[in-house]
C-alpha cells in the first residue's frame, strides 16, 4: 500500500525535508531503488548517491546538510530506521505456511498455541509445546517433549531433538540441528572407544537467531545454552556444554569446543576455533580465522592464530613479514664481526 | 550394452590401436578394472599400469608409446575422454527419481516443465517455475516464486527459499540451503540488536554445482551471484551479496563473507576464508586455509594466513622454521660484541 | 526403576564402601544431581565435590580415600562404569521412533530387517537392505541399493546416496550426506569445467558415529572408507577416496581432501585440515586448526599451519612473540658495530 512520505517520517521519528506528499510504494537499495521507492544512506559522506539514486525519498542520518531536489527524513540512526520501515510496509513479506497442513504429523498430546502454522511433512512428537504464533516450515522434527516458545519461525528441514527447549521470537534457518549427542567417548586399553552418554539438553533463548547448517550438541548434563539475544550464523559448531551468553555475534563457520564459555557480546568473526573449557569475556572481538585457546578477559580484541591481543598480533604478523630481511641483517653482522675479530 | 574398442575410439575422436573387436562392458578404474572392462591413464608416466591392469582396452594419452598385448586408445586428454565414454555407456548410471511422485506438495499455480521428476515428499510452493526434465529429489523445499531452470538435479533435502533464480544443468548435493537470510544486524545503544531485513535474492547462473550442506544467503539488496558454471564444494558459505564469477572452483569449508567479489575461474582450496568487501581478481589462487582479508589483482597466487603472495609466504614460513636459530645466532653476537667492546 | 546401590555395585563389578539399600532413581552431573541420583568423579582430586553433591550415591576411582556419609562405589574406570549403568537403568533414554510408519515410502524389493523402525517421511529406494532393528527418523534418504546394517540409528533429515554401504551399530546424526559426488572437474583450454563421474562409493565400517551435517563423497573409483570404530564429529568434510582407518577421532569442522589417508587411532582436534593424497600415520595427533599438507610416520603429534610437530611449533611460536625484541636487538647490534668499526 503507498504510504506518503511524512507518514513514514512520523513513523520513523524523523524530520522531513521536502515535500510530505510523495507516495512511496517500495523499499530499495540506494543504487537499486527507482521512482516511487524508498532508499537510505548510513552516512553522510554518501551524499553524491542522495543526489544520483532514482530513489524518491531518502533516509539520511541527521548531520547530513545540503538542498536536495527530491524529500529526505532526517534520523538519528537511518539503518534502523529502515528496519522499521519494512516491517511497516511489507508485513507479509516472506511467504510463511500458514495453517496446520494436513500431512503434519503432531503427536495427540502435543500442546500447539494459536496461530500456530506447520508447513506439509513436518513431525512433531509426543510431549511437545509450541507457542501461539510460531511457524514451522516443512520437514522439521521436534522432538519428544521440546518446548518451542511463540513467535519463532523454523525454516525447512531443521532438526529439534528431544527435551530441547527453544525461547520466544527464535529464528532456525534450514538444515540447523539442535540437540545432537555432545562428542565424547571413553578410550579402552585396546583403542576402541565407548560413547558417553550425553544427558543433558539444549536452551536456545529469547530473540536469538540461528544460522543454516549450525549445530548445537546436547549437554552431557545439565544445558548447553545460547543466551538471550544471541546471533549464530551459517555452519557454526557448537560443542556440549558451551554456555554462549546474551547478544553474541558469532559468524560462520566459527566452532566452539566443549564446555567453553562466551560472555556477553562477544562478537566473532568467520572461521574462528575456541578450544574447549576457555572462558572468553564480555566484549571480547576476535578477527575471523582467530584460534583462541586459552582463556581472556573481557574486551581483549584478539587475532591470529594462536591468538594473541590484536595489536601484538599485527605487530608480529609485520615482523614476520620483514623476517628474510632480518636474516640477511644478521648474516651480514656475523661477517662485520668475523672481520672485526681478526 | 557392451560396446566394441573400434566403437569406443571413434566416439572419442581417438587413435586405436590394436584389436577394434573387443567387447567392452563396464568402465572403471586402473588399478580397479577387471577383464572386459575399460580403464584409463592420465600420463604416459604410468606406462607400467597399462601392462599391469586387468583391463581389456585402456585409454592413454597421445605421446605414450611401446607395445601392448591389448587394445589401446589414444586421445589429447583422457581424462575427458573417459567423461565422455560413462556418459554415453552408463546412460541412467545415477537412479534418479522418475515422474511426480503423487505425495509431492505442488501449488496448482507452478509451472512444471515437460519430463520434471519430483520425488516424494517434496513441497514446491506458489508461483514457481521448474524447467523440463528438472529432478527434485524427496524433501525438497522450493519456496515461493522462485525459478529453476530446465535439466536441473536437487538431491534429497535441498531448500531453496522464496523467489531464488536457479538456471540450467545446476546439480544442488543433499542438505544445501538457497536464499536463507544474510547475517545482519543493527546493534543498539544497550547492547541488542535489530535485524536488518534482507529483501534481496540469490541468483545460481547456468552449469552451476554446488556440494552438499553448503549454504548461500540472499542479499540485502539486489541478489547474491554464483556465476555460470562455478563449482562448490560441500559445506562452503557464501554471505550475502557476494558475487562469484564465472568458472570458479571452490573447495570444501571455504567462507566468503558479505559483499567480497570473486573474479572468473578464481580457484580456493579447502577452508579459504574471504573478509567482507574484498576483490579477489580472475584467475586468483589460494592454497588452503588461506585468510584473505584485503583485495588483490588477478593472477595473484596466494598463501597462508593472513594471506600473502605465495613466493613470499613460502619464504616466510620457512624463516619462522629457522627462527629459533636465528635467536642463537643473535645471542652470540651480543656475546661476540660485548666481548669485542671490552 | 529405582534401584538399590549394592545391585549397581555388582554390575559395574565395583566395590560398594557404605549403604547398599539405598535406593537410586536417576543419574546425573555431580554438580547438578539431587538427593535419590547417582554422580561419579573422574579424579580422586574431586574430592570435596563427593562431600558437597547432593546425589544419594558417588561412583569413584579406586585409589580415592577418605570417610563418607553416602554410599560410593569404587571402580577401575568410573567414566566407563557410569555408560554402562546409564544403558541399563535407563534403556530407552533417547525416543526412537518404533515401528514402520505408514508414511514412510520403502520400494516393495526393499529387504527390511526384523524390529527396524522407520519414522514418519522416510523414503527407501528399491534393492536397499535394512539389517534388524535399525532405528530410521523422518525425513532420511536411502538410497538404491544401498546397505544398513542392524542396530544402526539414523536421525532425521539423513541422505544416503545409491549403492552405499554402513555397517552395523553406526549412528548418524541429522543433516549428515553421505554419497554425493567427489568435486572432480577438467578444465578445459576456455576455462570451463567437464564433471568427473564419481563411480565409485562409501563404506562406513562397524561402530561408527557420524555427527550432524558431516559430508562424506562418494570415490571416483573404488570407496571412500570410513573404518571401524572412528568417530566423527559434525560438519566435517571427507571428500572422495579418503581412508580413514579404525578407531579415530576427529573433531569438529575437520576437512580431508581427496585420496587422503588416516592410519588407525589418529586424532585431530577441531577446524583441522588435510591435503590431498597425503597419508597421515596411526596415532599422529593433531591440534585443532592444524593445517596437514604433507605425509606424517605414525605417532606424530602436529600443530600450527602449515603443520609441524608440536614441540617445533611450540618453539617457533614463542620466537613470533619475541619477534618485535629481536629486531630491536639486532638494531642496536648493528648501531655497536657501526661504533666498533669507527
Amino acid at each position: 500500500m503507498p504510504t506518503k512520505t511524512k507518514d513514514i517520517a512520523k513513523f520513523i521519528n524523523g524530520e522531513l525535508i521536502g515535500n510530505g506528499e510523495v507516495l512511496i510504494d517500495g523499499i530499495n537499495g540506494i543504487n537499486e531503488a527507482k521512482k516511487g521507492e524508498l532508499a537510505f544512506i548510513l552516512s553522510s559522506q554518501a551524499l553524491e548517491l542522495v543526489k544520483s539514486t532514482q530513489a524518491s525519498c531518502i533516509v539520511v542520518p541527521k548531520d547530513l546538510n545540503g538542498d536536495f531536489d527530491k524529500p529526505i527524513i532526517k534520523v538519528e540512526n537511518p539503518s534502523i530506521a529502515f528496519s522499521r520501515v519494512i516491517e511497516v510496509m511489507m508485513p507479509g513479506r516472506i511467504p510463511h505456511p500458514k495453517g496446520i497442513h494436513p500431512t503434519a504429523v503432531i503427536a495427540k498430546d502435543a500442546r500447539i498455541g494459536q496461530g500456530v502454522s506447520v508447513g506439509p511433512y513436518s513431525v512433531v512428537e509426543s510431549g511437545v509445546s509450541i507457542g501461539d504464533n510460531t511457524v514451522i516450515y516443512p520437514f522439521s522434527y521436534i522432538g519428544k517433549n521440546a518446548k518451542i516458545g511463540k513467535n519463532c519461525v523454523f525454516y525447512p528441514n531443521v532438526t529439534i531433538r528431544e527435551e530441547i527447549v527453544v525461547g520466544d521470537r527464535v529464528i532456525i534457518h534450514p538444515g540447523t540441528v539442535i540437540g545432537s549427542d555432545g562428542f565424547g567417548y571413553d578410550v579402552q586399553q585396546n583403542g576402541t572407544h565407548i560413547k558417553i552418554p550425553q544427558l543433558g539438553t539444549v536452551v536456545i533463548e529469547d530473540d536469538v537467531e540461528l544460522g543454516s547448517c549450525v549445530t548445537i550438541d546436547r549437554a552431557r548434563f545439565n544445558k548447553t545454552v545460547i543466551g538471550k539475544g544471541s546471533k549464530i550464523d551459517n555452519l557454526v559448531q557448537i560443542a556440549h556444554n558451551v554456555v554462549i551468553g546474551p547478544n553474541c555475534v558469532v559468524a560462520a563457520q566459527c566452532g566452539i569446543a566443549g564446555s567453553s564459555e562466551l560472555g556477553r557480546n562477544v562478537v566473532f568473526g568467520g572461521q574462528v576455533g575456541v578450544s574447549d573449557h576457555v572462558k572468553v569475556g564480555d566484549f571480547v572481538m576476535a578477527g575471523a580465522k582467530t584460534g583462541i585457546h586459552k582463556s581472556y578477559p573481557a574486551k581483549t580484541v584478539l587475532f591470529w592464530y594462536p591468538a594473541r591481543p590484536a595489536d601484538k598480533a599485527r605487530e608480529q604478523i609485520a615482523a614476520v613479514g620483514l623476517l628474510p630481511k632480518l636474516f640477511e641483517r644478521v648474516r651480514k653482522l656475523e661477517a662485520k664481526i668475523k672481520e672485526l675479530e681478526k
